[in-house]
Parts: structure tokens; C-alpha cells; sequence
């Protein structure tokens, strides 16, 4: 007989599950009992996978944290201007915003609930994330890429408008992923963009 | 003896000292003994004055997004172009924010605590005043005001930016409060004027 096809992990399936489950009815109002009916599987079993909710919660906060990290490293090598570094940074946010939005959701909202320890890891790779990111907008504003306004403004104006998108862009609003992605960066970038730039 | 000048009252002080219970440790972080402690009154007398914590959550809650709503009556009946009724809502937004910092970051992270009755209402207030700043984008698009870009993508590019402001702007920042309002309508507003516009 033919060995059957490995489909998807049985602990991929947990943590989908539980991402799913995580983003309808918060962290806190998931439990791990609703999670195993979910997946089709006893508790007993399904602790063989997942030692806990906090592990699941960490892996993905972590998971998304460092995708943003590696925008960062992919940018920061690049010879290219300042304000071409920041345009492929909303892009690679929009994508990773329409590849794994669920999970991009679950991390934006719940990061609060990581355990203490996890939770320090965590602030300091978002506090990293956003002084290298401030640095290359205070750059691109310093060569006159950008407008002089000032970088935290400028900085923050930029990253609410990519963290939330995860909030409100849902399949039901009909805006192509193509679309999303040309709108967005063309509001974010013409408003850093010194008037008068083609 | 004279009579002692009235100061605030103190339903005001005991709601004040909530709120920055609630921004510091969530609502559900938040115990009425713990509020009792900070004010200075014992829990007993304290309920006089206040019937739960769930009162204050839904006085909050319904104060700024009344104030948001009472933003767009004063700009919908004016007889200005679509895009300076936008760049007013931004300047009132910002000013909100500037004034009344820990009501505006409580009702933001914490309406989805309020009671489920309230809590559709809180909804139903958000959703109208979502639809009624994008029917002005809308507008102000149609109209050539504003780049052809998306009306959702537009609107929620803005009011994601303005509704993250409370969570970041702190006065350690060092940005005083004229640069603030000037330079976060600088930035969304060339984000959304067609390129050329003076």
C-alpha cells in the first residue's frame, strides 16, 4: 500500500488552530480544552505537541517579530537611498500583512499576554526594530529625501498606519492585494516625500 | 470660618484616578480596592459616588467617541471644500489627543471591556463615525481633492495613524504640541493631495 502523502504537521495544526481561535475571541477567552475540540483531538494528545497557550503565543509574537527584524536586515546592506529603503519596507509589510495576516493580528494584539520573561524579549526587539527604523526615515529626512519634519513623527505616522492595517483590511472591502499594496505606499511615501518629487 | 473653596468634585477625582489605573494596568488589571487606596477613600464611601468599575469604562467610552462624532457635526454642516473638512478633523483629533491623553488611550485599548449592551452601542457610534469620515474622503476623492486612490484604504491609512498617536506621543519625546499638529497634518494630508497641489 502507498504511504499516504504527509499533509501539514499535526503541531502546524494546533498553532493554526489556535491562532484562528486566539484572534476571534482574544488570548485570555481561548482555552485550551475549546482548542483541542477545535483541532479534533483529546487534551491528553494534544499536550504531546504544544507544552502550553504560552508557547503558542510566543512562537508566533517571536515568528512575526523576527520577519520585521529580517525587513530590516534586507534593507540595511542595500546601497539604495534612504527613502527607497523605507518604500520597500512598507511593501514587505503590506505582503506580510496579506501572507499571514492572522497570525500578524494575533501577535499586534496580544504581545501583552507573553509571560514576564518573554515579554522583556520581546519589548527590546520592537524597541530595536523601531530606533533602526527611525534611523534610516531621520536619514532619508537629513538628505532632504523626505521633508523635515521631525523623525518620531514622521516614524510613528508610518508604522500605525502599517501595524493596523491588519484591523481593518478584510477580503469583504474588495481591494486587491495589488491595489492595497500600490494605495498604501502611495499615501505613506507622498506624504514623507518633499513636494515637487516625481 | 470661611467655607472651603470647592474643588473638583469627587466623582471627577475618583473617574481621574481610574483612568490612570486603567492606562497603567488594563481594566481588567484594575480592582475598585485598588482605586479606593489611590484616591484616598475607603471602598464604602467610595460607592457613593460610583456604581461600578463598568460605569466609568462606558462614561469614558461614550465621552470621546461622542467628542469624535461632535468633531464631524461641526465640519459636515460647513461649507468647505472636502479636503480642509479633513485637515480640520486631523487638527481636532491631534488636539484631543494633546488634551485629554489617558481618556482617549483608555477608551482605545479598552472598549472591547465594556458590557455587551454598550458594547454594541460603542460599535454602532464607531461604524457611524467611520462612515461619515469616509463619506467625506469619498468626496473629497471624487472631487479630485485628493489622489484616485481607494476610499477605505485612504480613510483607514488616516485614522489608523490618528488613533495610534495617544500610544506613542509622550512628552519625553520632546515635540511640542504645534509641531505635532503641524507635522502629522503635513504628512497625511501631501499623503493625500495629488502631487502638484500647493
Amino acid at each position: 500500500m502507498a504511504v499516504k502523502k504527509t499533509s501539514k504537521p499535526k503541531r502546524d495544526l494546533i498553532i493554526d488552530g489556535a491562532l484562528k481561535l486566539f484572534r476571534a475571541k482574544g488570548y485570555d477567552g481561548t482555552s485550551m480544552r475549546e482548542l483541542a475540540g477545535t483541532v479534533g483531538m483529546d487534551a491528553a494528545s494534544m499536550y504531546y505537541y504544544i507544552r502550553s497557550k504560552d508557547e503558542i503565543l510566543e512562537e508566533v509574537c517571536f515568528r512575526i517579530a523576527n520577519r520585521y527584524i529580517a525587513h530590516l536586515d534586507s534593507v540595511e546592506d542595500d546601497s539604495l537611498p534612504g527613502a527607497e529603503k523605507v518604500r520597500t519596507l512598507i511593501s514587505l509589510h503590506v505582503r506580510l500583512v496579506l501572507e499571514d495576516a492572522t497570525a500578524v493580528s494575533v501577535a499586534n494584539h496580544e504581545w501583552r499576554c507573553l509571560t514576564k520573561k518573554k515579554l522583556t524579549a520581546y519589548k527590546a526587539l520592537r524597541q530595536k526594530y523601531e530606533s533602526r527604523f527611525a534611523a534610516i526615515v531621520g536619514q532619508a529626512i537629513q538628505d532632504g529625501e523626505f521633508r523635515a519634519v521631525n523623525t518620531d513623527v514622521a516614524l510613528y505616522t508610518l508604522l500605525s498606519s502599517l501595524r493596523w492595517l491588519e484591523a481593518w483590511y478584510k477580503p469583504e472591502r474588495n481591494i486587491g492585494p495589488e491595489d492595497l499594496e500600490r494605495d498604501v505606499t502611495t499615501l505613506l511615501m507622498r506624504g514623507l516625500e518633499p513636494t515637487g518629487t516625481v
